[in-house]
């Protein structure tokens, strides 16, 4: 019987890997015999890099996508690798380095970032290649999708510490590396830069109520369209940076964002030399209302609010929080500063349910409304850490780079947010929610963040005064 | 060359065994190569799964929180390796046995599914560990979180091939897993089913004009407030399923999982054993208008709204799409069925910019108002796919699952989809938007899409008259 081709295959991929392992032993132990030398970096050996194919199925798809033996992870020092330099901080576009997260062929041995360009997309990505809707080799056409304005470099770009989770050239990527586009690197814009109107139920009611005035220009029209400006931003972590953020070794960080995603990206493990990390995690969204260019302008008033995404309250009204409501009073605030010769800016961070995503909040909120004396603002917190194991997973101390990223240095009117003043910008007021606009069965989380220090105004109150601010019970509710 | 089949397996077998010996030999020299840090235990070393650690720091954390040797990926043979059966299918939840994806100490090696609870939010979670707010062995107290209605196992859920992207069991999991749950592994839920009041704006608004009416149970009162149950679902694929949804080999997806994820997860490659991922990709929520019950009830009518998530739409109401008009339109319409004795359904899916994301889309949004000649339909779907490769990446093959899971069996009035009639689910009647509700800006998307086959009603425009449906000139917008 004739031995099937994959199989030859995979006899001969087995044979050439032990053949590739046995030479790398044997430079081992002629190095035991020689006196070590410092040229000798530790954690380099590619043996276990190179695996059998495990799938042995008959594909042709297979072998016509993927014609290369699956390399399971790599090494610094491995035979061709050699990243694009990359200087975080640096003053100069050319000197900073594009960041190159690709495995096209072009781009594969110069890549100098673990992961993937589009955050989680990547995986949806991964399925078209699959599919065959997706040359695995696509090149971007990035004509015409140019910033709509200006974002340019400012003294915040250039401080390596200031900046962690984003690339501050993101938006530039395809003009100020285009050159490096041309050879065939894939580089690709981690921000996207545009402009829109917004059509709003609510900002309709406030035009008709007398709360906003139609001046043509932010608020557009009687139904309170509203003009504005805005920006996408993907995640890029600069691992350096950001262990230093929370005070933690980048050894660390690397090891737990491997070990506690289920063994994701080894690279993170045996790839010391790459500092940057794609996580695939939602981004960010930045609506600017009025002039984009006062926001890095100190003489102009500046109104902010951060706000982090809540599916069930912004989009669908859930009344158990004041997300949509706070959201829209910020857009308010901005409007209105805009109107006044200043700049408005909402901040949205995709980190659903505080970051401990959406399935969690709602065995949260099953547990809130069960346990024993109802739904009462002192049990508030204890509900999440029996579950989640702890309260809070949105980790702000990153949150003001995007902020730097804008060239933001003070702020006049602000909404929340310690670790904003802690990054060096300065907070004028902060603008608490009005108290008309908290929804009743979400007084409980108020009033538990005000007592937790959430807010730096609102009274905080005793134990024993959350223990009677209470949520509605399921009764109340007719289903 | 003929050799028997048996005998060509045994050479593989043999070699792969050599070459096993030849990675324990590998790891001995390094060992010697290395200065030894930690006394790491010897035993529980799997062969070609160890590299040398790369952070040479003295961080104690480091060996505090991860005492092990670090495995970059694991084999099916190695010793211990012993996944819990799972039968994806399977009538009875015992069978077909719990998902677990963990790698908590008493659930590693019994783990058999690859990837993280909490899709994305994993990311979030490694880095809660990293800095010390959350002891990697958390174990979730998951007491009063039950589910507030019952979705209960029917035949759609024991078809393998009808649900393959979420685990049908993954609300009932802390109850029906209880036993292995106590016996120390981490079983978690991946659906959480809860309740809620609604307030939006709109619904106010619908009240007043008479759109809608207070009912006192749909409609709660004069404020348009709704009670509605609600689901979260994470994603949980079943590797097998999936790739023959897509017509596809198993092998291939892998690969691609793997290859165009910049090397996410060696353990696609390598655990062929283990058929269920849990992709770090945002998943699932479901909200219900009316009687939870009467959804699998083929005697009342059921209302469906398949809507993909539109941040900058459903959010902040942006009037290039028609996102948050359709959402509104179609929460309406549900409600009203609600209040005729049926159900209506709305099932929202975190897939941003038809699963590019956000950066991308922002992209196509300059082209497209900066291409000769303006904004219009007949080069709608050009724009995107000279950026992104493809036209649209949602892959809404797999979005019935959810109606599966939920017991649809027939749709009354549906809004889009065929992927649901092919899934074997009848539609009665597709119900177009409103004009009314259409942006003015939006009709370039709209009528690029029932051209392209979108919408089941709706006129199909010809290329010339495509080419005369025009956006907004960014000159119209005054900044």
């Amino acid at each position: 019987m004739t031995i099937p081709d994959d199989v030859a295959q995979d006899l001969l991929s087995s044979m050439e890997a032990m053949r590739l392992d046995q030479q790398r032993l044997a430079e081992k132990v002629s190095k035991l015999l020689v006196p070590k030398t410092s040229s000798s970096p530790e954690g380099s050996s590619p043996t276990t890099s190179v695996a059998p194919k495990i799938d042995s199925s008959k594909s042709s798809d297979l072998s016509t996508y993927y014609p290369q033996r699956v390399i399971l992870t790599t090494y610094p020092s491995q035979h061709g690798v050699r990243p694009e330099p990359l200087t975080w901080g640096a003053k100069d576009a050319k000197e900073r380095g594009p960041v190159i997260a690709s495995r096209h062929a072009e781009s594969i041995k110069k890549r100098n970032a673990i992961g993937a360009y589009g955050g989680s997309y990547c995986i949806y990505r991964a399925l078209a290649v699959a599919i065959g809707d997706l040359p695995n080799n696509h090149r971007p056409n990035f004509e015409m999708t140019e910033p709509t304005f200006d974002v340019l470099p400012n003294d915040q770009w250039f401080d390596p510490t200031k900046i962690v989770s984003l690339d501050p050239w993101g938006h530039l990527a395809p003009s100020v590396y285009k050159a490096e586009y041309e050879k065939g690197l894939d580089v690709r814009p981690t921000i996207a830069v545009t402009r829109a109107h917004m059509t709003m139920a609510e900002m309709e009611m406030n035009v008709q109520n007398g709360n906003l005035t139609v001046d043509g220009k932010v608020v557009v029209n009687k139904r309170g369209d509203l003009a504005v400006s805005k920006a996408a931003v993907e995640p890029v972590w600069y691992l350096p940076g950001v262990a230093a953020r929370f005070g933690i070794e980048e050894g660390l960080l690397r090891r737990a964002l491997f070990e506690d995603t289920g063994g994701m990206y080894p690279e993170l493990i045996t790839r010391p030399d790459l500092k940057v990390f794609l996580p695939p995690i939602g981004g960010i969204s930045v609506y600017i209302f009025g002039n984009p260019a006062y926001i890095s302008d100190t003489s102009k008033k500046l109104t902010l609010r951060v706000h982090d995404e809540c599916n069930g309250s912004d989009v669908f009204g859930s009344d158990i929080c004041t997300c949509r409501p706070y959201l829209i009073y910020g857009i308010e605030e901005c409007v209105k500063q805009a109107q006044q010769g200043g700049v408005g800016v909402i901040v949205y961070f995709r980190k659903e349910g505080r970051a401990l995503g959406e399935v969690t909040k709602y065995l949260v909120y099953n547990a809130r409304k069960r346990q024993a004396g109802g739904d009462t603002a002192d049990h508030y917190f204890l509900r999440t850490e029996c579950i989640a194991g702890v309260k809070d997973m949105r980790f702000q101390a990153l949150m003001p780079d995007v902020l730097h990223w804008l060239g933001i240095k003070k702020i006049d009117r602000m909404m929340k947010h310690d670790a904003i003043v802690g990054s060096g910008i300065s907070i004028i007021e902060r603008v608490p929610i009005p108290e008309e606009l908290i929804p009743a069965d979400s007084r409980v989380e108020i009033d538990a963040k005000i007592a937790s220090g959430y807010f730096s105004s609102g009274q905080a109150l005793t134990d024993d005064q959350l223990a009677k601010v209470k949520g509605r019970d399921w009764e109340d509710i007719e289903h």
